[in-house]
């Protein structure tokens, strides 16, 4: 490919508003376009690198017979009033009506449809179990878009779904699954884990999540650590990854009078909590360049027996240090609240939340009116969960205690997650099988997803410097860049560039970007590394004097000369048999 | 691939209502499944066969620069409403609100978001030009989806979209794309013509429709022929094909009472009409087999001027020969109307319509009420145009004839368009580029599409017999079937398969289907032949006892025994290199 026949779309500088650095390198690289909130067009070079992880899934998918079906986007309503998502899934499930007055919802997922499916064209005991998987767009109506493609609304998945006669069966096909989830993403390059996670909406069983490292993830994960008395620690042996989460809510949020309470011991007395169930707020003030809409300060979040470490705090970059605590009586004229105890509900300023409040339920917290206080308050469902951070000064920085472990948080976003479904689906199309007297056929069900578009922003996160991309060999959207310098005056430049194109393509294939532009060399070298294509060929007078041109490693930025004699044997042995 | 892993899902018989044979192929052979009107799943031999097509076209695209983009499915009403399409593009257009009472549309084509795009990426003038395109799914809300996909709501189409500062440009790249157009048609296989065409609701000026010959078409396709005295006819030399439609509609539609009229020639004198612009309806009884809802009538509508030709109607299956029409007098029994002049648009019975009325606009007819008659009717606006057939005396069979001309008549479906769309969406983003101060820049703009999914409905009416499907050797679902007779009893049959399994598999790649399913040898031929592989290779006793295995290449349907030892040579000659 010639950069002037190309789309290379590159920016010298990404929009303010994209705070995390993968949303700003695949805008600056010309990978993808914002066409509304949450929906983009995927340019070519960012289509090339989807092409190549889609294609690594298909391989490794069809190792474990997996095979690819395609599922319509639009899905007509009625398989989801059947299974009760229709009211379940909530506001993200797309619902609309055609011409003709019939409802319908855009996929978010298709448990359901492959159910019917399945369940009509298997007729036979014989025919289980079978194993089916698509790669295709799917949509879900997000309350709030964020970090690009991390939470898009139009996304591409690989969904798969699996279906089984027993347990021991469905049980085999998920290890299966597990295992090659890992040869996937370590083909991709990703650096992630596993933790057994909760299905969530999708319901049933066993469930594994695979959550790779990420500073814009949104999940939080704690790896079980030893301490040492130096504060030096190491991985606790054979313990598991865990996501921090609240536990299921099961009171519903009321407000309760108690004029008489003047502090958190006399609330937890008189109501007989424990101090765990109780949160508190602290104020301090913001620095002067995060000030937004003129407020100046930000609320913390902690459980109430925790106090706030100043040297955490400190590397929050928003707050004001040295630490500037709001005094108690000016509340009231900076907030507007009237509180015996400080809570996040009415507060009218923004907040974050320390780990340990964030994986809180049906706990207690201040309403900002005196002598009222909220009881059974959880995150999401009755008031949104802002970022959360380690705030507290119990444990060293970056860990949890929970009662039995020392933990180390990562910020992480899910890239794939299976399940062990049971009969939850395949328990509607049942009733078709029964019909035709096999009465005793329960198909088992797993469902396995890999969020395909997400996976190249979470690629970048981890893989990025200063100019640009870093891409791993396997998913490039080019492997190799060729630099001609001054080509549009140098005849020798022009023919060299030429020739050597040609033999790189007849000996590595179509994966070559030569830039052909009339450009001046720095602009291509910095659009080159800014794309992070990993091999680079510059091509100038100044060392074809001594048939010689430059190649760089685009990770170790390290420029060495090779002679142009054993240019295409170095090359392949670089490329093709690294 | 193994049969026994797989999801082959070939049905003994099509359900009734299917009426296209390619409608019925695509379900019998497990190519797809209907999951709403309209909305159909791609099985894996279905998928098989679609992603083979859209590579054909992917590789060709890139041979004449065209590179692949992809754009959300879901896009802001907005952009539609500055082109004006929100309106004019009509019911077809599926329109939604998001969770946030936000207009949206799901993309039925993407002239406004490309301009959008290019035009804000495009900043100079040496930057053009640019050809891009993108293969994904398209929505239409189609009032009435027919033959499975030949007309769904859902489908995938290739939508390519070309950018010029020239109009010399821009036919440059039509040219190449009318080249590759039918580079890519014939790789597929498909028999097919050109016609130039109105450009409909995408609007522009110069345009090409690739029309492929099937029985089920829609379109009515004209060639213009010399018909000699003894009624044999040829080809006239260099004279292109045009499309058989209606010119644009002028008046609207009235009803006007004439109650003193009492034939089509007062009525002519008294408004001074054309006998061109009147029909005329002729009841005729109808098979019993095709009796539907006790309807046994059928109106036959003809020019005025024209008589129903007994020969041509005889061809036309539903109708009861010899021919039985229906006493005027007997009209208002059998049909509820009171005509002077019978008409189809109060018509209760249905009824088909000839060529030269099937483009006739802005005519009159009775309204089946007597002393009043509907002036200005155009199909489709007023009224739905139903089967089309030639029913009159003037011309031979299959034969138009219009003022110049006798044409030869064929059924066609519309595989691909190309158009020079001008500046009719490129100049929607040229307010952006003007504010750059460019204001010379003139974009050309040119899209071409081509119907992926309708082209494998259109490949099986064109390619099948009574067993099923005869697929072109390139897009065949698997190039290659191994049908092994009693494997699940001989050991020696069962080798044998394993092993040039597996030496077909090094040797030609993993196109090849194994039948291993305990079937009776009967039903594997059935499921092969409807799939449609081309070749097979039988393995039995029989044959092994003589170091032979038998060979079947699907469409010759001859079995010929080839020696083991030749085996696989003879099947690398026939399939890697024919």
């Amino acid at each position: 490919m010639r950069t002037s026949q190309y789309l290379l779309a590159t920016l010298k500088e990404a929009p303010k508003s994209c705070k995390a650095i993968s949303h700003q390198l695949m805008l600056r690289a010309g990978l993808i376009r914002q066409v509304s909130s949450g929906l983009y067009t995927w340019l070519p070079t960012g289509l090339r690198v989807l092409r190549r992880i889609e294609n690594i899934i298909r391989e490794e998918m069809s190792k474990i017979g997996a095979i690819e079906i395609s599922m319509p986007i639009v899905q007509p309503a009625k398989l989801w009033k059947k299974s009760g998502r229709w009211i379940e899934y909530g506001t993200e499930l797309l619902r609309f009506k055609n011409r003709n007055h019939r409802e319908f919802v855009l996929s978010p997922t298709h448990e359901e449809m492959i159910s019917e499916i399945i369940c009509k064209e298997i007729m036979f005991y014989k025919q289980f179990p079978l194993n089916v998987y698509q790669i295709h767009t799917k949509y879900r109506d997000e309350a709030r878009p964020r970090a690009g493609i991390i939470r898009a609304r139009e996304f591409i998945m690989k969904d798969g779904y699996s279906f089984h006669v027993s347990q021991e069966s469905l049980q085999s096909t998920y290890n299966n699954m597990y295992q090659i989830y890992h040869t996937i993403f370590n083909r991709i390059g990703l650096s992630f884990c596993v933790v057994q996670a909760e299905s969530g909406r999708i319901g049933g069983r066993l469930s594994h999540e695979f959550q790779a490292y990420s500073e814009n993830g949104e999940d939080n994960i704690a790896v079980p650590i030893i301490l040492n008395n130096s504060g030096d620690f190491k991985l606790k042996g054979n313990a598991s990854p865990i996501k921090i989460q609240a536990k299921i809510a099961i009171e519903t949020m009321r407000l309760i009078e108690a004029p008489h309470v003047r502090s958190v011991e006399e609330l937890i007395n008189q109501f007989d909590l424990s101090i765990h169930q109780v949160v508190k707020t602290i104020i301090v003030r913001v620095k002067n360049k995060y000030v937004n809409n003129s407020c100046s300060l930000l609320g913390l979040v902690i459980r109430a027996d925790h106090q706030i470490s100043s040297k955490k705090v400190a590397m929050i970059p928003e707050i004001s240090i040295p630490l500037s605590y709001i005094d108690p009586k000016d509340i009231h004229v900076l907030t507007g609240a009237h509180p015996n105890l400080l809570g996040p509900i009415n507060l009218s300023i923004p907040y974050i939340v320390d780990y340990n409040v964030a994986i809180m339920s049906d706990f207690v917290a201040g309403s900002d009116v005196s002598g009222k206080y909220f009881f059974g308050v959880n995150w999401n469902r009755d008031i949104p969960l802002p970022k959360v951070a380690d705030l507290h000064v119990v444990s060293p920085n970056n860990l949890y205690v929970n009662d039995d472990n020392m933990l180390l948080i990562h910020n992480c976003i899910e890239i794939g997650h299976i399940f062990q479904l049971g009969q939850k689906y395949s328990k509607l199309g049942l009733n078709y099988i029964k019909k035709n007297n096999k009465h005793n056929l329960i198909v088992e069900m797993g469902c396995y997803g890999i969020g395909i578009t997400r996976i190249i922003a979470v690629i970048i996160e981890q893989n990025h410097d200063k100019n640009g991309i870093l891409w791993p060999d396997a998913i490039a959207p080019f492997r190799l860049a060729i630099i001609p310098i001054d080509m549009h005056r140098s005849v020798n430049v022009r023919n060299i560039t030429e020739k050597i194109y040609k033999q790189l393509l007849f000996a590595i294939g179509a994966d070559i970007l030569v830039d052909d532009r009339k450009e001046y060399p720095g602009t291509m070298f910095a659009d080159i590394d800014l794309i992070g294509i990993p091999h680079v060929i510059i091509i100038s007078d100044r060392c074809l004097v001594n048939q010689e041109v430059e190649y760089k490693y685009r990770k170790k930025n390290e420029i060495k000369k090779i002679k142009l004699e054993t240019l295409i044997q170095y090359m392949v042995k670089k490329i093709v048999c690294s």
